[in-house]
């Protein structure tokens, strides 16, 4: 750390890797010093935008043995290798989601490594809305006893592009879904004993032509008996639909959608309000850069929580467990 | 009061009257023994309904011994002289607002009969309104401090028929705003020390051809430098906008408006809400029976609160004195 | 019907019976001819506030030529043999929600009288909120579009009583659930095809020694892929929660909570309201007088929709099979 | 301009001051030259954090020729001053509000330049909050029709220090009110021929040893009877209250409140919300970046709306007419 800076090198130029270049590049406690992105136009353009070194192969991060920390935004395929290697190079790691896409693989990384220590960081930015978080914050508080009931609404605006969808069959569960996987692990406070899901297809053929899943609903079941039910679709016309609400033995807490403007309109035969934020890079903005500020602190040693390889490895369990589920039309057992 | 029941003879059976003695005839409190009205048609029509006896005349409630109390919903010019008859024949008397339309009427009224032992309630209906009691009894309770200022919109649907506001000149301030005033003197717990308002007339000549003031503004001061601002206009055209909010040393309280349901609709270019209750026969129609339990407990000697035959005058006499304010175009000093 | 009056025989002065007694006596469209009631106490305290004759045996009422309708709030037990008796004497029939508790009786009964010309009409009083009917309007509409995904929130502020519990196993599926099951019905617009349930037993052994379910979740799928997710608790300490979603190809739509005010508390730590109105008794209270309106209009051939016995029977059904499916730890194929 | 980017040089660094250089700094479209600041320890931080030169004269801003800018940032009575020698330089001018404290010399201010080819932008700041914005948008649309009542609600959380409303005696009228004119001239779309005010001292005396107005409120009435109604406070317990609700021959609309939260939390007494943004820093954070993108705009000729000399020489004397009311205990005539 230069300066107590945390020195970072980023991985992955896309657009969340370029997202992240720019949160990164303004956060006071973090200096960017390497862009790697095989694309020498993508990663030449964001690296001059936030005053880094583009590098095509990011060995160059992994070899700098100034650099204190690693930030992966490349595709899920390189995921855990680049794990791997960063925690072989003795750096603190951010990593988004998913930790990768072969169990196996993601499970012999787990194994190896759940003690490393240094922070490994999986990017549920969720977790780091302001909402949510202080919906988690009144859940440890007690204010709503034992958490009997998770229900959570994960509506995206737009499914993704048709050669997207074609390339991860199922994908509404490891892709998407899994976020909401993470929160309910969050906030059960226990791990899930059987999944059940239904998936459907109910876009047109125009833009789900190979009719892929693009809505389903999973329900998650504990020994205690608390249960979770998630409902999914990759098309809600009115918006990023993003609620949370738990119900204990004491109360009921929810985290609420949030709208583009908090202003209404009263005409004669209606009241109106404004749309929901769009999608994540609205309603997420502010969590992305609350990730960093926890990384920030995790890796200058303080207490906090964040999602850690471990919880990054149930979380895609569970999807492939949820979309399992969904493609027998039974309830999977877990553990 | 024959079985326990209190006997009651209602007068008049225009619209208010009918309403009235639907509420009064099912109300196990009541025994509706009279439906005193001069027109033969609405009076028997009513009191069929209601299996009252219908008489022309009120006298005929007066000298009846077995009455106990008299409901007055007859004309307003009507109200100063049959609440002193009422009182006279010893009679317990609800009277619709407001007291009269003479104010020296209505002090010899005051001065006269101000300690009667029976009750004399004056129909603010808005006091019983379920939100708007409950906000009085959080102000009541201390949870916002001392009350500082005082806040009503009060926004009529549809303005009154073009030869009634002819009839009643400046009536926004002595028909409508009076409701308004009586909360403020209600809430602000002083009375005021000065007076100001503005008028306007917005409304098109066809609704008001007579150019009537369609809307107005109120503030009134108090000596301790509260202060209470009222908006009111005769066509609010997304429905029955009442709202009251008081702001204190502590903290600040909201009743907020009543919808016509609560669904809520997500489009693609909105969120959508029904429109508020249209008017007072919907947002108050609780009100109207709550005023009865009220009536009941106070014949009964509970320690109740009402408007009496004081606060009908205070509030006929601050909405004269609003409206002079708005007529000379400066504040009134008060007492 | 006398003079346009729907004549009206009343069996069953319990609880419910008694509320409908009232709401039947005060409605212009109905005469309340009897109220038939074992319990000499109990009927005859009711018939009197009514005013109407109390009986013992409802035979009287079905033996009556001049009587029109049979209102049935007896127990659930005797439910399907007095709705095949009220249509035998050729009766428009009410009858309180289930339908019955075997349900090879009520498949006979409806076998045999599904075509019959009079309206037999279940009373699930949720349609009848004016909230929820508001969405199904909106639904109907084609504002949302295709329906793809209903979302129930249904829980109680308290358990029944112990022996209550005790003598009706699994009844939080046939008992409360059944209401739900009516409603996902009404909103889909197709049969389920599929039941997957979890029912889990969170109350303390004070109000729940017997360890019954106390909490539950279904879920219903159906062929065109669209789904619903119901969840039910027996205590939610915060009031009587009932919520309806139904999201769609084009929109989205809620029925919310009811408070007990409209009043909005600012305080330093926390902006407040008043909790959800308590239970059935308030929230419906409104729906029971509208079930009275629409019998009416069904008895007088207006067009108007209805719970009939047929959609009696297939919540009974539904509920039925949510149960089995909790039991047996697995998804239900139906039909 | 270099390379595209408006070279500007801010004057004052104090707390706003340096929250302008932050948001300036990280602005694509301007390049921060110059932090000029007579307080040489507080100067050079804020240059050091944001990479621009301290200075401790402004002169040097005004005599670079490469500048093309100036962010006035001082305090007030330095403004007209700033802004008349920021013309003669022939720059672009931000100042902060108020453009003066001395009536007179602003008026001969806007005499001399009211068409200066150049932006002269007032920082009103609440214009450019989103809610606001998308309120007047609504309003320049035709939805609500004729604005007839404009309705502001403007609270502190907190009374400045005892020495500066000493320094400023009256000041809660043209330092913070000020704010609320402008937004009442906005939104009115014509200019007031009468204020009357009031004004109230509630605070203790240990916030408030010298008796300075910490309430007050504002009345406007325009020609053609529309009226504008503020409420203002230094002192809002719950948090930073700002709502503006416009009212019209059409419909009505409100900019309500932001919370801190989207949370809900539901508990057997009560329904709670998180209390609202506690201050400007945090309501308005997004409305100061806003104010540069569009300062940024109108510098490069696009056609863009902004508060310019003359709306701030207007709402100056708006806020000392209305101050002069409350002194005088009555109305007065404008214009």
């Amino acid at each position: 750390m230069t300066a107590n800076k945390i020195k970072v090198g980023l991985i992955g130029a896309g657009f969340i890797g370029a997202l992240h270049a720019k949160n990164l590049s303004r956060h006071p406690g973090i200096e960017l010093a390497y862009v790697a992105e095989p694309n020498s136009d993508l990663g030449g353009k964001v690296a001059a935008e936030v005053g880094s070194k583009w590098i095509a192969d990011p060995a160059e991060i992994l070899s700098d043995s100034s650099v204190d920390a690693v930030w992966i935004a490349s595709p899920a395929s390189t995921h855990t290798d680049l794990i791997r290697r960063s925690i072989e190079a003795n750096k603190a790691v951010f990593c988004e989601k998913p930790v990768g896409m072969d169990l196996v693989e993601v499970d012999a990384l787990v194994d190896k490594y759940e003690d490393y220590g240094k922070p490994v960081f999986i990017g549920f930015n969720r977790r780091f809305d302001g909402s949510h978080a202080r919906l988690k914050e009144i859940v440890e508080s007690g204010a709503i006893g034992k958490v009997e009931m998770v229900s959570i609404t994960s509506r995206d605006p737009n499914p993704p592009p048709v050669y997207y969808m074609k390339a991860t069959p199922g994908g509404i569960f490891y892709d998407t879904i899994i976020h909401d996987l993470d929160i309910a692990r969050w906030l059960l406070g226990e791990e899930p004993v059987e999944v059940y899901s239904t998936a459907s297809c109910h876009l047109d053929n125009e833009v789900n032509p190979d009719r892929e899943y693009d809505a389903a609903t999973v329900t998650l079941k504990c020994a205690s008996g608390a249960v979770c039910q998630i409902t999914a679709s990759r098309r809600a016309v009115y918006g990023y639909d993003q609620r949370i609400e738990v119900f204990g033995s004491k109360g009921m807490v929810q985290s609420e959608n949030h709208g583009q403007s908090n202003v209404k309109l009263y005409q004669q035969d209606s009241i109106k309000q404004d749309p929901l934020q769009n999608f994540f890079i609205d309603r997420y903005a502010t969590a992305y850069v609350s990730e960093i500020d926890t990384f920030v602190a995790a890796c200058r040693g303080e207490k906090v929580d964040f999602p850690n390889l471990k919880d990054g490895r149930e979380a895609l369990f569970l999807s492939f467990e949820a979309l399992k589920s969904a493609r027998s039309d039974g309830p999977v057992r877990l553990g």
